[in-house]
């Protein structure tokens, strides 16, 4: 059996493995994301840019480290008529991007990046998914930012959790708007790096 | 601050509402959904009159108890091509609800009711979601149908745990396919019953 590594800290990314009892290690990369972000304006291009970044940096360290396995790497953010918003500086941040979002749709888009440590291969796509917010008053918002799942997150908000009560809809993905894209990480697995989680877990 | 009764003993719901941190206490009813089925044909129907005498049950048992507050109660069903796809009966049963669904869109439908034992007002409504799964071979669906997870689940599967793997999209409320349409609960909540979840919890 391979090794799975999960190259990111996120809590939400890893609670989506662990909920597919795929066995799995994860390691952080530190990866300069402001020099990509302040070269590639357009928003999937950034996604996969830095998906990609990260497995590479990921690579780099499990080869160091001696430790064999397929690296799966992510990156969230959304975007809105083409500007791309990221993850909330403060709460007041959070409040201004909660404004932007509510009664209108927006993109949640993720780009994915897989390799091996193995083999040069390296597979990069993207998945987006439309997220329809409904109106809500500066007070609910308000109330909305005190329970905190604003923070490091793509749009200030956690659609598993409270902020359910204010998405009237999503279309597309619904792992991806967790941040990762399940059905595409798993045809990407079983075609490219000959690994079925569906037969093998 | 009201009590909220979730009418209901599921434990995708109950979590849910905890993941919101909503309060709340669960009640179990016992209503012979086979009588209703056998009169109503149509879906959305059966959905919404099941999620009623769920709720007319639950108001019964708490007024003899005299606990107060608003009940909350669901039914989820599986649609596709106008037929009602339940529960599995077992894992047999799984399997052939699985090869019906799979590379094609079913709806998942959720009829709701919502009730306080202070007053007469009942709320109806459903909320319906469009689930479209990858095409799987028969031995990825008897491997996925091992976890266990397709139990006393309508459809045979769990879009939050390994089923994310072969659903490709949805199309409407997230957490309706959970069991539970959220945002519709709010938005009744708030206009209905004089409770807004988002200012209150």
């Amino acid at each position: 059996m391979k090794n799975v590594i999960l190259a990111s800290g996120s809590a939400d990314r890893q609670e989506i493995l662990n909920r597919i009892s795929v066995p799995f290690k994860s390691i952080i990369t530190d990866i300069d994301e402001d020099s990509f972000k302040s070269r590639i304006s357009d928003p999937i291009d950034i996604a996969k840019t830095l998906a990609q970044e990260k497995a590479k940096a990921a690579k780099k360290s499990l080869l160091e480290k001696k430790i064999e396995g397929i690296i799966i790497a992510a990156d969230t953010l959304v975007e809105l008529n083409g500007q791309i918003i990221g993850k909330p500086l403060d709460e007041k941040d959070a409040f201004r991007i909660l404004k932007l979002l509510i009664n209108r749709t927006h993109n949640l888009i993720t780009g994915i990046a897989i390799t091996e440590t193995s083999s040069p291969k390296m597979i990069k796509d993207y998945e987006s998914t439309k997220v329809e917010f409904l109106p809500l008053t500066d007070e609910e918002i308000r109330n909305y930012l005190k329970c905190g799942e604003w923070k490091s997150r793509a749009g200030a908000y956690s659609i598993r959790d409270k902020a359910s009560l204010f998405i009237k809809s999503i279309e597309g993905s619904s792992s991806n708007v967790i941040g990762l894209p399940m059905h595409k990480i798993f045809e990407f697995l079983k075609q490219e790096f000959n690994l079925n989680l569906l037969n093998e877990y």
